[in-house]
């Protein structure tokens, strides 16, 4: 239901998913009319492995995060996570207000034990072609240095299930290289780090992003956000800078013609479609956000993401990691965990 | 004698400059052996309006804070902004070591009565074709509320004493639009900023650097730091990408030969080199940051930019205003300000 578009976007990119992905369930979590009437519409006819998961309430774009947990109890955010608590999905997908949905995943599935703070993580193109996976983009303004470490593991071990790499580097996204560069916060990570059994890379700078210098990248929320939001900026106008001068006479539109093959590649490996799609990372459970003005296309990527982590038993690494390393991440002691994982991959998409 | 190119990039720079500015004198700070060696192979010679003053010792990109504060006591840093201390230069331009220069500035001239912390502001292109005016990019990695409130204050003297701006707006950086979001700094500074008698626009994000929604844009130096270094990461990305499109085959280099016009039109709108020159705010005199990788292009952009803050009379102008706001900064009794302006604006060039 979530998104700028709902149903009209999330339900063709759920079908063009299933169709692509012979061995996925999806159940559709939401309004069971609307659902019925959006797929009635759709062609190809809905699949066997599609079910849908009535939701009689919805949390709006703008809705406060108090009325998304504490009023809409029914609303599909909350239906879709309780799927993947219980066992009935492997991974979540949404598209609505960022802030809810993290505040109801954390309620419904509560955090892993020996994290403190769950992060949202998502992969930057970079010009080796490959995606730099950065995080926190937003879900914690403040950050200790402890919670700094705490990304960089969780991260460590999304990339090592989701890319398959096994010893993924760690930046830490810095004002300068050297280690007595930054703020106070920053300064105490990187010794966390330093003396961490991770693969630390040493300080990075915001131009690293986009080199891949380094795997992942490490920042608080603030950073993160507002960095993840200034380069979608600059991205935006740069491609409306490019449109505008092949469209300022008959000469520049035939020339844009002539080099549409050419504009065509340049505008696919610019397309941040095939980037959507953020992991909320330190739950125990498997939750992904797309982008709330993704179309279809971007958000089936978000699916595939999802899809790719649960097959791949992310959120159950991630757990075992923080098993063995208790000690470093504060000491409390670990609980069992419980990652929400079957055989079959079952996506819940909202 | 600055910058990775030292004056190899900042003689040509100068000369051009007084070509086109012929009220204005330069001072070319450094070793004068090297600086005559290089001025004899320039053409047009040397103008009257251009005048060596020696200074034995250069300040390295690399030097750490310390050396270049205590230990090389007669670099061309420090004395160029010793001239501008003792009111025989009206501005100071350096390619060089950027926490060295606040250091060294900051030493050698102080800051403004009232004002707690320098700055360093540049401007940003954005999307109406104008540039959006972004502080702190560094000097400040850890800020406290107020700090952000003067950098808005005086980015605001800034802009209407060089840009005409009579009453620009400013927005607070931060992490979503509602007065609620960010972190505790930025919550505390939202308040000061909406209680003062600047033309507060309210919380902008990321992408509003590029949208032009502000003029001004208030953060702490280690967010502006990584933004600028992400966004100047990207276009270098971008622009990468284009060249790699267009020199895929004959073809392709063909129709590049063929859409130069429109291609020349689109990187000369990108062209940061236009925007070069990053403005110390907040220090008892004129202090111009050029970017390290300058060409004389753009350096020849941070001596005008200095040219028209001196005129405009941008310290005096600050100066001013912190004394009739000396109630809003803390409360300190303002001194009275010594900005160094005179009639006819000198720059020097270290």
């Amino acid at each position: 239901m979530g998104g700028d578009n709902g149903p009209a976007v999330t339900l063709p990119a759920a079908l063009s998913f299933l169709e692509h992905h012979l061995d996925a369930e999806v159940l559709l979590v939401g309004q069971q009319e609307v659902l019925e009437v959006e797929l009635s519409s759709l062609r190809p006819p809905p699949s066997a492995r599609l079910r849908i998961v009535h939701a009689s309430e919805v949390v709006l774009m703008d809705d406060p995060i108090e009325v998304a947990l504490r009023k809409k109890k029914d609303s599909s955010m909350r239906v879709g996570a309780t799927l993947v608590k219980d066992g009935a999905a492997d991974g979540f997908v949404s598209a609505g207000n960022t802030g809810a949905l993290m505040a109801v995943s954390r309620y419904v599935l509560k955090t892993l034990p020996g994290i403190d703070r769950p992060a949202i993580a998502t992969a930057i193109p970079n010009e080796k072609g490959g995606g730099t996976t950065v995080l926190d983009l937003g879900a914690n303004a403040d950050c200790e240095a402890l919670h700094l470490l705490q990304f960089g593991q969780m991260a460590s071990m999304m990339a090592s299930a989701i890319e398959g790499n096994p010893n993924p580097s760690v930046g830490l996204l810095n004002i300068g290289e050297e280690a007595i560069k930054g703020n106070e916060v920053v300064k105490q990570a990187g010794e966390l780090l330093r003396n961490s059994s991770l693969n630390f890379h040493g300080n990075v700078e915001g131009n690293d992003i986009f080199t891949g210098t380094a795997d992942i990248v490490v920042c608080d929320g603030f950073v993160g956000n507002v960095t993840l939001k200034s380069t979608e900026g600059l991205a935006k106008m740069i491609a409306g800078m490019i449109h505008e001068e092949f469209s300022r006479s008959i000469f520049t539109k035939l020339l844009a013609l002539l080099a549409l093959p050419v504009l065509n590649r340049f505008r696919h490996r610019m397309d941040h479609r095939r980037y959507n799609g953020a992991v909320l990372l330190g739950l125990r459970g498997l939750v992904v956000k797309s982008h709330g003005s993704a179309d279809a296309h971007a958000f089936e990527w978000a699916l595939k993401r999802a899809f790719d982590a649960a097959r791949n038993k992310m959120v159950a690494r991630i757990a075992a990691a923080f098993e063995q390393h208790g000690q470093i991440n504060g000491g409390a002691q670990p609980e069992a965990a419980e990652p929400a994982v079957s055989g079959e991959p079952r996506a819940a998409s909202a």
